[in-house]
């Protein structure tokens, strides 16, 4: 199967079952409701479910999209985290960004109050949306997963120390951890799901867990140096912005060269932690993704 | 058992647990967990937990310190959800207020960005001491009842409303909903888990919910009208800042004197609600802790 027809197969049935848990409640809280779908809606790629996904189905050694209704809802827990997290990042006291996906961010067309709100529904509506899991033990490991994943030892982890580390000198081992806690941490969320759910070994769950790791800070390097050398097609948005807010990046750091060695390290370990495995064509399609946007 | 001495004493194992839940993970995120720890431990008077606790007491007819133990995790994700909800409430584009209990707010104290993602933290944290309690399903519906408050058909729900009120005219029952959310939801949330932990029935459930709904509604109607009438002792903060921010209250809608009836009435019906339990004794010493600030 292509990569792109899996993206669009699974991705169909994503939008619907967000589209179900963010009906809106009551129209008191009509502009709250409306601010969660409109980042949620905004054009994501859906990366971290469809990865979820595909993880899943190569446990299972079969595709079979009849079989993901069960997936469905720490698909969307996933895809929800994942957008509370990028609301809080746009405020202008966080990144302060007034773009995301080409649209003004929840906060520019909300206001900043309303889409403090929106991330911290969506973050509440995520942990609800797992407590429906039918298997009390499989929604509890869910529940623990993501809690871990968005943590302090997580993704706010590292966005907190990414807050800190702007226009100060930083070390390769201080953007490494921001990276793998922004980008990795809930990349890795996303495939131990999978293996909670299909209940996977648990070295089966550490291995999928560390190639999503290297993935996810493989992506993150490749980014630095398209913020560096890309064009606004390739990196989806105005490549320079890291350099001009002061932002340590890997070819800063390391300089340009070393920085691609990194970057095609890093592939080469995720594509060895997954090779012997069966069905494993959609997670070599994720390398292979990356792999295409390095220049 | 003196009212005061019930606080001193639940307050001081609760105090421990918190402390222990906060301990700080890496020192990388040193200043996120500072930030989270200053606004826990900043003075608050844990009426959420002791009403837990005090409800559970009077569940299991006897009050019982070493009994508390299994209550600990729940006790603690109660308050730390309430100290989210005031980090990110007093953030200049919410509430915009720098002071908290007599010191700085957390995002004068650290910064907005990093008062963000503490909010974000604690609510995350909150869910995740949820999972360490040892019976799946208790442990499930304690989850179930904290994310519900806090939803946006609860606490989150209430503040984007308050929001939207702001410098509107409003009419009773939007003031109504905003106080019921704000604040009753979280303290019905509180009752709810200890009906949930000792396994009440469910009428019993519903019982102390709409007690803990009317006596956080009377609180508020009570604050209003000590906005109008009140000195900062009783208060505990400057009086008039209400209706400087041109905040609707209960006064400014309904004059002063239907304002005292509807507060009584509230306090009245709480009251009925709980007076034929046996062990009721904290309970009502919480009705009259309202009522005593009424002038």
């Amino acid at each position: 199967m292509l990569i792109q027809e899996y993206f669009i197969t699974r991705s169909d049935i994503l939008e619907k079952a967000l589209a179900k848990y963010l009906t809106p409640s009551d129209e008191i809280t009509s502009q709250l409701d409306e601010a969660m779908r409109y980042s949620v809606f905004s054009g994501g790629k859906r990366l971290r479910p469809i990865l979820f996904f595909a993880t899943y189905e190569m446990l299972l050694e079969r595709k079979n999209i009849n079989r993901l209704e069960r997936l469905l809802p720490a698909a969307c827990a996933l895809e929800l985290v994942h957008t509370a997290s990028l609301i809080h990042d746009d405020l202008p006291s966080v990144d302060n960004s007034e773009e995301r996906r080409g649209i003004p961010s929840c906060h520019v067309k909300f206001g900043e109050a309303t889409a403090i709100l929106a991330g911290d529904a969506l973050i509440t509506k995520a942990v609800e949306i797992l407590t429906e899991i039918k298997n009390p033990r499989i929604s509890l490991d869910c529940i623990r997963i993501l809690t871990k994943a968005m943590s302090t030892r997580g993704m706010i982890g590292g966005q907190a120390v990414d807050i800190l580390s702007a226009k100060k000198k930083i070390n390769i081992n201080t953007l490494r951890y921001i990276h793998l806690k922004k980008t990795g941490a809930l990349l890795q969320a996303a495939m131990e799901l999978a293996c909670v759910i299909y209940d996977a070994e648990e070295n089966i769950s550490i291995t999928l867990g560390n190639f999503a790791l290297n993935l996810g800070l493989a992506y993150q390097v490749v980014d630095d140096i398209l913020d560096e050398v890309g064009s606004f097609e390739v990196l989806g948005k105005e490549p320079g912005q890291d350099s001009r807010n002061y932002k340590a990046t890997y070819p800063s750091l390391l300089g340009l060269e070393k920085s691609k060695k990194t970057a095609e390290k890093l592939l080469r370990d995720s594509y060895n932690l997954i090779k012997y495995m069966k069905n494993n064509d959609i997670l070599i399609e994720f390398v292979n993704m990356v792999k295409d946007r390095l220049p």
